[in-house]
């Protein structure tokens, strides 16, 4: 494990072009590994809108992935490992809204389906039902990577302590979640619940989401962030397409975690967390 | 369970004078009982400095105290109900940093012993063992009241999300922390942890702190508070001693899991939270 990384979040503008959106990710992946990168995280579903009506539209095989195969190209010429943010996936006649994570010689090392699907209805402001198009993924997932350890989860997937906490104790120093909060969530929980997730584990926690446009039928939060294990806020987008960089400290988690023992101080012996994936 | 509840968070200043603290407590909750409240709240330790060599020399038995024998009576003659902040209890020669619940009619009708003990070394800023000196609780604790289930837990129990779950996932609507978080960690989290409680358990989080006090070996941050379940802070206080008054609907809750079904949603299949009490 390395214990300085140069992370980029690529808040990237998504368009109704699965080419235009592929190509301005590998812009963007070019000029964070110019910079010095050694990890970018792409948006949740960077190459298609969020829509329930695009995703089977868009839905690409993994093993027949135009996408898959130009983050593969980017990341072994760059040199740099990327989280790619999430793509609708076809599998088996399921679709699944997945984040797949590249090293940097361009190879999938492992992928995260969301786990929870997102269903709101919030009479007069926002109405989203994701479960009625895409399937969920079912396990937990912490890649083993050159850079150490990673949490992979998607937007929803945020709103669940068990999850983030089953990530820490698998051992991620980092937890990445692509996310798209909406105008409604996203003022009120987005930043909230990203900084307690660090707090509770005492871990780096990365988010990225699309920039808004209020074009689109969904509009996205923006505010692309980084917390520190101590909940500080270190980096923040705005709303529009930008790319953030941040160099984060894994000593830090250590030095917090012996001035505060949070995690030796969990009662295992009256509470205790089960991970029990299941089949998909 | 009724549907509205009238709240009363009590931010006193605690003194080295064990009678002191009662009759301030007794003044506090007559007052508030006098403006209608059902419900007050009452800072952890409110008897008694918040150090450790004071726990000892403050602590009394259960069935012999004279700071619940106090409480009952107040609580009794006024018609209210009470979370009694938390008191050094002795037991078969043990102590624990307890929370008591008064009935309006005076009876207590449960209490939480402080599951997790607070200890941090934050170098040239804090240091404080609570594990020097104290023993911890065993239990999960949901109070079946007149008002509705009610759960406890104290200071900094709040740092722990599956205490907060099983709580809600054990049918409490309010869950109330007394806690005197202090200078270092109160700025960054008692706000943003209190507030992802609600958020995530989508229920009214109250928290009552004592009044800040520079004098004391241990300044408390004050600040009590209480959010409603989408993460608002409907009403927080300053440093000072005062009372805080907010009225509940419960109604709330069940609107806002209608329109976002997280509990719904959670992946039990995946990730099981198992309660396990132990005995004391």
């Amino acid at each position: 494990m390395v214990l300085e990384i140069k992370l980029a979040l690529l808040q990237m503008k998504v368009v109704d072009d699965k080419s235009a959106n592929i190509e301005q990710a590998k812009r963007m992946i070019s000029a964070a590994s110019r910079k010095g990168a050694d990890l970018v995280i792409l948006p949740e579903m960077f190459n298609c809108p969020y829509e329930t009506a695009k995703f089977s539209q868009y839905a690409e095989l993994k093993d027949d992935s135009l996408t898959l195969k130009s983050l593969a190209s980017i990341c072994r010429n760059n040199k740099v490992h990327c989280v790619a943010g999430s793509i609708p996936e076809i599998s088996k006649g399921k679709i699944y809204n997945t984040s797949f994570f590249f090293d940097d010689k361009g190879k999938i090392l492992g992928f995260h389906r969301k786990m929870h699907l997102f269903d709101i209805d919030v009479p007069g402001e926002i109405y989203f039902k994701e479960s009625d198009v895409l399937s969920a993924g079912n396990k937990v997932t912490v890649i083993d990577t050159d850079l150490g350890k990673i949490g992979i989860a998607i937007c929803y997937d945020l709103r669940f302590p068990e999850l983030a906490r089953l990530m820490t104790l698998k051992g991620a120093c980092l937890l990445v979640y692509p996310g798209a909060f909406n105008l409604t969530t996203g003022p009120v929980h987005w930043k909230t619940l990203l900084r307690t997730r660090a707090i509770d584990n005492q871990v780096f926690v990365a988010a990225a989401s699309p920039a808004r446009d209020h074009e689109a039928s969904y509009v996205a939060y923006g505010h692309s962030l980084v917390s520190n294990p101590w909940g500080d806020v270190i980096v923040e987008a705005g709303v529009k397409e930008e790319i953030l960089y941040v160099d984060l400290n894994l000593e830090d988690e250590e030095k917090i975690r012996t001035e505060l023992p949070l995690l030796k101080n969990r009662r295992n012996d009256i509470y205790c967390l089960i991970d029990k994936p299941q089949k998909e």
